[in-house]
């Protein structure tokens, strides 16, 4: 095995391993919100640093790959898509810690009912995440395409909870600052699931050449 | 002048054109924000897909730099640096329609009015965007480690401007809205200021070849 396909085959299971570590801070992000679980939390920020050094070490791994000779356009889309895809993960994570530091205020307040929608929206950006991701392993665009068509039904779900709460808040002074930790929680799921369409959008470029970054919106 | 070298100028110059475009973004929304002036949020969603479409224009031409051939050290962190600060505007754009819109919203209440700390959190990312984007140009790692020590001041003003709007909302039930809108802008320009730390960031791995990320956080 030549070295560039030895460190090729490095950098996809970095990803992986990347993914992996990444998952598991959003699954238990989303524990500690909807389950006021601190010890959930703690465990999202204590992965947060290790999530940030493998960041860096897959970025090393692809710039040596593009030092290291003239890679051909397959193997030059997958490792600028690994680029992506692996700076979209470490934004991931960084929205779960978000979503921790919420949940740990939260906790302070155990009378307020976190809002129903907000599981709803959870798992729709949970499940984007972990579609883009299989989309990745199984190079597959269809599974890809899938992911870009629930980022309207993020943004409704938002919008809902948004107003939900902002109504609550009217009549209830008294739980602004829960209302106000589930407004950030939400916004942070909504960006997860947009990291989520943007490594969907990187597995696209990268089995077909293709962009399909902006296309909803460039009727604005 | 070969045809690498000229692909690496127009690289070069649509990054700036793109950095021009996205500060434009940033003074309007912020404009729009502070003056409560209907049309300046008007000219940042307009100049939306102008700043999508470049993004990815930019991205092509880095692709194709990669693709061309074996580019020598330097060059080769110049493109990817220039990829990481190109991704890092689009966002700080999008950021900019996101303070754009909840300037929409505020007009609607214009009694309510904008908390002193606004204008100062607004001044201290916009200068630390500028600031990157200088150090870009003039290839000066001293201006972009300025731009990261910046960082924790956002911070504290971010919190200082999130407990007073959370104080004030407890007090005065029917200004929530306008409330939340500015907490939101306030959130839009703390990221617009983290983006910038990126850019300072990329601009320091292209000129010293060391990665100055998540040194902060290592010891959370």
């Amino acid at each position: 095995m030549r070295h560039f396909d030895e460190l090729l085959e490095q950098l996809r299971r970095k990803l992986l391993e990347m993914s992996a570590l990444v998952e598991s801070s959003i699954l238990d992000s989303i524990k500690s919100l909807t389950e006021r679980n601190s010890s959930e939390a703690e465990a999202v920020f204590k992965r947060e640093s290790e999530i940030n050094q493998l960041e860096i070490h897959i970025d090393d791994i692809a710039t040596s790959l593009l030092a290291l000779e003239q890679p051909v356009a397959n193997d030059l889309r997958f490792i600028t898509a690994a680029a992506k895809i692996n700076s979209n993960l470490e934004r991931i994570g960084d929205l779960a810690v978000n979503i921790a530091e919420r949940s740990e205020s939260l906790i302070r307040h155990p009378q307020f009912p976190v809002r129903a929608d907000i599981p709803r929206l959870a798992d729709l950006a949970t499940s984007m995440v972990q579609q883009s991701l299989d989309a990745f392993v199984k190079k597959d665009t269809d599974v890809a395409r899938g992911v870009l068509l629930s980022d309207d039904a993020v943004d409704d779900l938002r919008d809902s909870i948004y107003n939900e709460l902002i109504g609550y808040m009217k009549k209830n002074p008294q739980a602004v600052q829960p209302c106000v930790d589930l407004m950030f929680a939400a916004r942070s799921l909504e960006r997860i699931a947009d990291h989520a369409t943007n490594i969907a959008e990187g597995v696209i470029f990268m089995i077909d050449g293709v962009d399909v970054r902006h296309h909803a919106q460039a009727g604005r």
